[in-house]
């Protein structure tokens, strides 16, 4: 089962996640409604409080949902889920009701959280959102104070990603624009000398 | 010359350019101050107008220039320039005055713009700051709207990065921590068919 393969992260470690600044997949959920969109634009803001920013226009079916919950889930998909990521952030469940049965991804919950999780992400996490009603309403910005972190063990352990340990398929997703995606690459190690 | 492979990208490209999530360099300058670091904490925030969020701490040297100024500049380092990368962010000029020359970087400057950009770098952004003193305080993040733009062509012109074709020095930086890059890997098309 894929959430096997699941163990927690410290909050602490949330910059080491999300740093390589692969593309995220936002999920919310309340009162029995639920979605799931990708999101580029997401990024650490804070270590200790562990936080992040996410953008997540007013168009998308996900954003009442974090509104109205408080909370909102981000993972980070892999290469093998890319055609599933793409229906995703094409398809509107404004439109498309069964979106998420007809994305062709594979959902999963976490104990005590809500919101639907999407199998074949390096790593997940929950936020609360910090109630900034300016920035939200004006730039369409949320803040999310990190709750609970979990990776993939085969991906990312002791504070690492493992890369090279895996198959290209089990790397993060990097968007660019119009159906155009890079894997993350190779990585390396620089120690200060000058 | 380094800065005649510089041509200037639409304002609309701005998410192209960044979307990638690669660690930036800021740069600014204030009355003959200058500081260039690197921050990982950059991320596209809207299109039209074209803006992005840099989150900087007030520890750094630069974040005055950046507040007195009122304006800011980011580029998109490449692996060829790495070492200078992790000088730039290990070294403060609060601590060491000639920490850009010590740095080893070469510096140029854009036309109209006084602020010191980096050779080496895929792309070149500046931006001036639109006034959020509640985020930029509580938060250290600041918003950024773009004047102007410009990447290296070899690798990216008419909207698209040409990594490809080029050595993987001169592909983007992906800061994990404690000296840990990612450069980005192969990119592939994914055509919505469901």
């Amino acid at each position: 089962m894929f959430t096997d393969h699941l163990q927690p992260v410290a909050l602490s470690e949330l910059p080491l996640l999300f740093n390589l600044g692969g593309t995220s997949l936002v999920s919310a959920a309340f009162e029995g409604k639920e979605d799931v969109m990708p999101a580029t634009w997401v990024c650490p803001l804070n270590y200790d409080p562990a936080r992040v920013t996410a953008c997540v226009d007013s168009c998308h079916y996900t954003r009442p949902l974090i509104e109205k919950s408080g909370m909102f889930a981000l993972a980070l998909p892999t290469a093998a889920i890319v055609n599933e990521v793409m229906y995703l952030g094409h398809v509107s469940e404004n439109d498309e009701p069964a979106k998420l049965e007809k994305s062709g991804a594979k959902f999963f919950k976490m104990p005590g959280y809500d919101m639907p999780f999407v199998e074949g992400c390096a790593a997940y996490a929950v936020f609360r959102v910090l109630p900034e009603p300016h920035i939200e309403k004006t730039y369409d910005l949320f803040i999310g104070e990190a709750v609970a972190l979990w990776a993939d063990r085969r991906v990312f352990r002791d504070g690492a990603w493992r890369f090279e340990e895996v198959p290209e398929s089990m790397r993060t997703l990097h968007y660019v624009a119009g159906g155009r995606f890079h894997v993350i690459g190779r990585g390396f190690d620089v120690h200060q000398s000058r």
